[in-house]
């Protein structure tokens, strides 16, 4: 491609909206064009990315012997009614009327419609199994849609389904996808890790996210350096890290704590360290009936720990749904202000939930249920009854992995999602088909979504620095680009930036010409901002020498190689780049 | 490929609702699904297709200097308030609301954002010109979709926009675009014409379509078989058929023609031609101030012609909306009912315009605006004031061409259309840049539509039989199949086979082997059914001779081929297949 026949429009600032690099650098580097909140025009060099990331995405879905087709953006209410998603999905499902007042909703994802076509299309077992794939445009409405392509309203997303026979096939058919994941996210040259997920909204009982690591990332992933272990923190196993608990060795006293209702202020205060103290958190439920109270339950986590409300969301009795109790509900519960609640003697009959490490502290500091009070020397079993126990909180860097070795924390970005869906879809939409025995049997489902869109931004939060992007070379829009130092007055110049161009797409090379006429600081700017992997630059002082200049956008150091290894030396650097 | 790990399944019905072949096919194809009306999901046989039609398309686009973005589906009200589409729309556009109640519609085209992005992102002259395209989802709300893909709602388009500096400018754009769709139609394999058109709604003063003929087609294309020339016929101007008014030679007589209203009824009561008849037609145009009477308007054919409404509604006067006049109306301009209506001594002032041979014909029949009576012997200039004259007409089969010939109709399908726009949009949305001189001008506009899902179903439209499609094998799922007798059976036929399916992958040909375990007739069937161009039969009893079948879908005969020169004749048969 010439430059002077492609449109290049880099900007100089960032619109002040723009939050996170990804947004500022593709906005800057003319990729994306914003034409209303969280929806974005893909300008050339955008729509180029997000190409060369389909393609990754579907040749290694073909390869793992998935079927593409492609399913409508807008859809029909009646399978979401069907689903229960019509109900359960959020304001973020886009509904819609058409001129006849019928409803529909713009897709977020297809479970509903290829689930419809398995149970129309699939009758045997013979036809299984069958993973459908489609990449489509999507939308979800975001009340707050930001960081430019990370957290948009329409996305590009790459979504599969599997049907099998059984739940033993289904996890093969998973396996297949996760293998393919990882071919995708190694070929498109991001670092990143596949960690063990919570399922979420979408069901199902097995599933893993691919992140791509990026200090930006919204997600925080629990891993150990030195195994395979690697989880979203709301679903990573904190540790016990009290192995057993101590005898009590203090007496339970009532200590004034003035002012202090964080623990971090009573830990100070009392000058002890805040490993002994113990926080408490009151979350309510509704009542059964109508008119009923709420019921409380009190969640106690060391002082340094923090809740982990997914965790919290699976245990019995809270999986329906909870919330944190009001100031009104916990002075009834504990006659008290919070900030001073504490696990000995509620007012109420409470559930009381002591995080693993909790259930084994002894002599501990907690709330005394009196404003401006604090318990010192607290102990199970002595001054209040053993509590139930559960894994309340989130993992800590530096906990021990029950396997050995300490977890470490990392940020990430969600790109990818392999889920087990199980019967979920095809029970609500009796997607079946006959066994060999003739009788029918429900198809069990998987599904498994890449955030192609995603992954642009995502790539760029990890490989970027203060001049621009540094895209990986899969997936730059253009692997090369040749910059002639005076490419309309040399002839020189010209006739060797045009035969290395040749030469290059010769070769397959996807490589730029910038043949516009540009100062040469404008133009190493406009590249460097753009992110394209290797510069080559043509100029009649290094030509006189015989000489072709090489700069590697990553590495940023430059060589002069001799004309006539131009060619050579391009393919070498492009096949040894990341 | 190979069938058993594809998704293929055939029906032996269509649905009672497809009334097209198309409809009809690519349903019992298995290459569309319906999900709601005229929304269709593109299954794998389907969406193969497309994307061999939308890589053609994309590569004629790129080779005429277009640059591929991507604009959203979901775009933001304001823009086509600018543009005064919001209000011009009808219900066609659908309009929707996102969760803080804000407009958005889904694009049914894109001129709005595409002429932001322009007067965002062009400033100079020196960017100029610029042809921006997508190809990309699509949605028209249509009050009745049908037809499978040729009238859906939610469908694939390619869309252009061409930006220029001036008005000659913006025709070469329009030249370039012209030349690039001929290139695109020519290698689709289809029968197509380029048309003169009419511009629509759109706007915009010069068009062509590009019409795929198909006896199924909606539009009606006048063209002159002897020449290039070709239009749609509600452009196609027709000519007057008589050269020269004749001199009167008959007397004005008021004859009593009772129950004759049409003048097919008329001709044959009088023992006159049709071709003698002048039919009258009573338009109405809304009055400037309220509460004022419609103008009305009398419009003259001769009875054998159609009146052509899209002419009618560029006549000054009629240019900014009409309508057909109400009985009461009528009664109010002629004191008479329909039926036996003429130009003769309206009771108001009427605007008379009669059609070109209308005002050369003589001693013509004509309504007396008295129940029950038409006049005979009717001459211009003698018993009626000379008319106004213009074109009103359609075209009909046979009419002389005013350039040497005869004019012939056809139908045909609509599938791609190019509009030079001028300053419609960039004079709405001010989209201006800067000129040599330093002023800003505003930029001359093009724009570009290919239907690429409505190809799909207009290549099927032209080219199938009782049997199934018949794909030109640019845009065929697969260009060829390879039908083995007994591939679980035969390990020779099994090794012909994959020997040769081997070969024509390496070739670069997209080959499907059919390894299914099927019966042959259920194989051929299926085959000729999706309308593969070429089928391959592998069989014991052909082996045996070292024979291979081979039989091209189109033509229906079938050859027997050494098994040597398989290769070879499979690759000659299709470079030489349409």
């Amino acid at each position: 491609m010439r430059a002077s026949k492609y449109h290049i429009n880099t900007l100089k600032e960032a619109p002040a909206e723009a939050e996170v690099a990804s947004h500022q650098l593709m906005t800057r580097a003319g990729m994306i064009r914003k034409a209303a909140g969280g929806i974005y025009t893909y300008m050339p060099l955008g729509l180029k990315v997000l190409r060369k990331i389909e393609n990754i995405v579907r040749q290694e879905m073909n390869s793992a012997g998935a079927i593409e087709l492609l399913m409508p953006v807008v859809q029909p209410a009646e399978l979401w009614v069907e689903s229960g998603r019509w109900e359960q999905y959020g304001a973020e499902l886009l509904r819609i009327k058409d001129r006849h007042q019928r409803d529909f909703v713009l897709q977020p994802t297809s479970e509903e419609v290829i689930t419809d076509i398995a149970r129309n299309e699939i009758h045997s077992w013979r036809q299984l199994p069958v993973n459908f794939y489609h990449i489509q445009t999507k939308f979800r409405d975001e009340r707050r849609p930001r960081f430019g392509l990370m957290r948009g309203r329409e996305f590009t997303m790459k979504d599969a389904y599997s049907f099998d026979r059984n739940e033993e096939a289904a996890q093969a058919s998973y396996d297949a996808m996760f293998a393919a994941y990882m071919n995708i996210f190694q070929r498109l040259g991001l670092e990143f890790r596949a960690v063990a997920a919570d399922t979420g909204s979408i069901g199902g009982s097995r599933s893993h996210e691919f992140q791509v690591i990026a200090d930006t990332g919204e997600d925080l992933i629990v891993y150990n350096p030195d195994s395979q272990y690697a989880a979203n923190i709301e679903l990573a196993q904190a540790p016990c890290l009290i192995a057993q608990r101590g005898a009590p060795a203090e007496p339970l006293v009532k200590t004034p704590t003035p002012d202090a209702q964080k623990c971090e202020a009573v830990a100070e205060l009392l000058q002890r360290p805040l490993a002994d103290t113990v926080k408490s958190i009151v979350l309510a439920t509704e009542p059964a009936e109508e008119g009923g109270q709420a019921a409380l339950w009190l969640l106690l986590l060391r002082g340094d720990h923090e809740l982990n409300e997914v965790k919290v969301g699976k245990l019995r009795g809270l999986d329906q749904g909870y919330r944190f109790a009001t100031d009104d509900e916990i002075m009834r519960g504990f006659g008290c202000v919070p900030g001073y609640l504490g696990p000995i003697a509620p007012l109420e009959p409470i559930v009381i939930i002591a995080d693993t490490t909790v259930a084994n502290m002894s002599d501990f500091i907690c709330g005394a249920n009196t404003e401006g009070f604090h318990y010192t020397g607290v102990n199970w079993g002595r001054d209040l009854p053993e509590p139930q126990v559960a894994d309340l909180r989130n993992v800590v860097a530096g906990d021990p992995d029950p396997q050995g070795g300490q977890l470490a924390i990392q940020r990430g970005i969600e790109v990818g999602h392999v889920f087990f869906l199980g019967d979920k879809y095809s029970k609500a939409l009796q997607a079946t088909f006959l066994e060999t025995d003739g009788k029918p049997a429900l198809m069990q489902m998987g599904c498994y979504g890449i955030g192609i869109s995603r992954i642009a931004a995502a790539a760029i939060e990890q490989n970027h620095d203060d001049k621009g992007i540094i895209w990986p070379k899969a997936i730059a829009p253009f692997q090369a680009v040749i910059c002639p130092m005076g490419f309309y007055k040399s002839e020189t110049v010209r006739n060797a930036a045009e035969s290395l161009y040749r030469q290059l797409q010769e070769q397959g090379v996807d490589v730029m010409l910038d043949d516009r006429d540009t100062r040469p600081g404008v133009m190493f700017a406009d590249w460097e901002l753009i992110g394209v992997p290797l510069r080559i630059t043509v100029g009649d002082r290094g030509l006189k020498e015989g000489m072709i200049e090489f700069q590697q956008r990553r590495a940023g150091e430059s060589a002069n190689i001799p004309v006539e290894q131009a060619l050579s030396h391009a393919l070498e650097q492009l096949q040894s780049l990341r």
